[in-house]
C-alpha cells in the first residue's frame, strides 16, 4: 500500500519505540517521514539524533512541541523563551520542516485567559528573529477548547491566523483535525490560511471520548470527515504530508508498534 | 446572604431532589427561581408541576431542554419537531422564560456535521411558529465543542447568533459560561447578542476536568472569570437571573442537597 505523503508523529508509538527503533520500524514499513518530540531528541542526544535522521533519509514533518509561553512570572516566561530558542536550534539540526507551537495554559492561579494569550503572542515575537535566522518556520497549532485551560490557550484557527498576520514572515499554522474538525468556520479559515499551512495532523474523534487528552482515535474509527478536511487543506495550497498523531493510553499505546504502523498505513490508504 | 437574581437549574440537585421537594428546598433557602428539566415535569405531571410552580411563586428561568433536531431519517426529524412542540406547550403551562435549545449530535453513522447543523436550523424553523403563538422564546445554547459529536452541534455563540439572524423574532441565545468561557471572541459575540440573551448559566471549569459531560465545577473552584462574563452579559442588556447548572457525578451530586444549595448561595455572593 501507498506510504507516500504519510508521516508518523512518534507520539503515536511513544510507548513502543524511541527515535532509533522508531525510525527503523517506519522504514521497515516504507514510511520515510516522522515527527519527533523533544524528549526523543534529548534521550538520543542531538548529534546522534540528527545522524539517525539524515543517514536514513527521513523527512521531519515537524518538531514537537514549542510555545507554552504563559507563566506566572517574568522568570518563567524567560525560561519558555530560552527553551524555544534551544528547540529552534535543535529543529535546524534535525532538518525539521517546522516547530509545532502550542499556546500553553493558564499560569497557576490565573483566570485570565486573555492575559495568557497575550503572553503567547509576546513569546512568539521574542523567539521569531531567532527562528527566522535559523530558517525554522514556527507552526502555531490551535488546540481543542477542552484543553484551553491547562495546555493550549490558542483555540481557533482564526485566532492563530490573526497572530500570523500580526507576527509576519516565518510563522504559519498546523491544522490538526482533532482540534478543529467541529469548527463551523473551518472551511473559511483553512482557505484563509492558504500557504501558511505548515503541517496537517490526522487522527479521529471517538464517540464516546473517555479522556480529554489521551483518547484519540485511529483514522476511520471516529466521526471526523477526513477526506473533506484534506480537500480543504489541499485547495488552500498545502500538499505536504499527512502526519498521524494519536495519543491513546488505553488502545494504540498498548498494541505492538508494528501493528500500529500497519494500521496507520491501511487507514491512510482507505479513509484519509 | 443575597439570593436575589439567583436561579437553580434542578440538574444541579438532580440526584437529591425532584420538582416538589426541589422547590421546597429552594424556598427554605429563599431561592425563588428554578429551571426544571422535562423529566421533572413528566415525573410530576404537567398540571401538578404547573401548580407547584405557580402556588409557590417560583420564577422559571428556563425549561431544559429542547432542540436535538438532527436524526438519521425523516421520521426521526419529525419526532424531534413533535417533541419540541410539546415542550413549547409545557413551557407555556409552567410559565418558563424560555426553552433551552441544544444542537443535538451527529446522527448515527454520520460524519457530516454541516448536515447536522442544517437539520438543527430546519427544526428550529419548523417549531418557531408554534413557539411564537405560545409566546415561548427559544434560547439556542451553544455547547462546548467537546460535545459537538454526540450532544450539541451548535458550538459557537457567533454560530447561534447567525441562526438567530436567519430565524428572526422569538429566538435568542443562552450564554453558559461552561461552554463559552474559552472563546477568544466571547466579548464581541456577547455584545452582538444584546437583548437576545435569554439566559445566563453559571458553574466553573475544573482543572483537571475528568469527564467530558459530568465533571462541572462549583463557581469559584475552577478557572472561569465569572465576574468578567457577568459584566459582559449585563453590558449587553441582560439583567435576568444567573442560573447555576452543575452536572457532577463524583462531587455535587453526592452531597446533601441542602449543602449544595447553601454552597451555591455562598459562591453566588462571593465569586460571581
Amino acid at each position: 500500500m501507498n506510504t507516500e505523503g504519510l508521516s508518523i508523529n512518534l507520539a503515536t508509538v511513544r510507548h513502543q519505540f524511541g527515535l532509533k527503533d522508531g525510525v527503523e520500524a517506519c522504514l521497515k514499513h516504507r514510511i520515510t517521514a516522522i515527527a519527533p518530540w523533544r524528549d526523543h531528541i534529548q534521550a538520543t542526544g542531538l548529534d546522534e539524533a540528527a545522524q539517525i535522521i539524515k543517514q536514513n533519509g527521513m523527512k521531519v514533518t515537524g518538531y514537537c512541541r514549542g510555545g507554552l509561553f504563559p507563566a506566572a512570572d517574568a522568570a518563567g516566561r524567560q525560561a519558555a523563551v530560552d527553551m524555544n530558542k534551544e528547540m529552534i536550534d535543535e529543529a535546524a539540526a534535525i532538518g525539521a520542516d517546522c516547530i509545532i507551537m502550542i499556546g500553553g495554559g493558564l499560569p497557576k492561579g490565573s483566570r485570565d485567559i486573555a492575559a495568557a494569550r497575550a503572553m503567547f503572542a509576546d513569546g512568539m515575537a521574542a523567539v521569531l528573529p531567532h527562528a527566522r535566522a535559523a530558517r525554522v518556520p514556527l507552526a502555531i497549532e490551535p488546540l481543542h477548547p477542552m484543553v484551553a485551560a491547562d495546555r493550549g490557550c490558542i483555540s481557533l484557527l482564526s485566532q492563530a491566523l490573526d497572530l500570523c498576520d500580526a507576527l509576519g514572515e516565518g510563522v504559519g499554522v498546523a491544522v490538526d483535525v482533532y482540534h478543529l474538525w467541529w469548527d463551523p468556520n473551518l472551511a473559511r479559515d483553512i482557505a484563509r490560511a492558504g500557504k501558511r499551512i505548515l503541517a496537517h495532523h490526522i487522527c479521529d474523534w471517538l464517540v464516546p471520548t473517555k479522556d480529554l487528552l489521551l483518547d484519540r482515535g485511529m483514522m476511520g474509527d471516529g466521526v471526523v470527515d477526513l477526506p473533506a478536511i484534506r480537500r480543504m487543506v489541499e485547495a488552500a495550497g498545502f500538499h505536504g504530508h499527512q502526519e498521524v498523531e494519536i495519543f491513546s493510553t488505553e488502545n494504540w499505546w498498548k498494541r505492538p508498534g508494528d501493528d500500529v504502523l500497519k494500521t496507520c498505513i491501511e487507514r491512510y490508504n482507505t479513509v484519509c
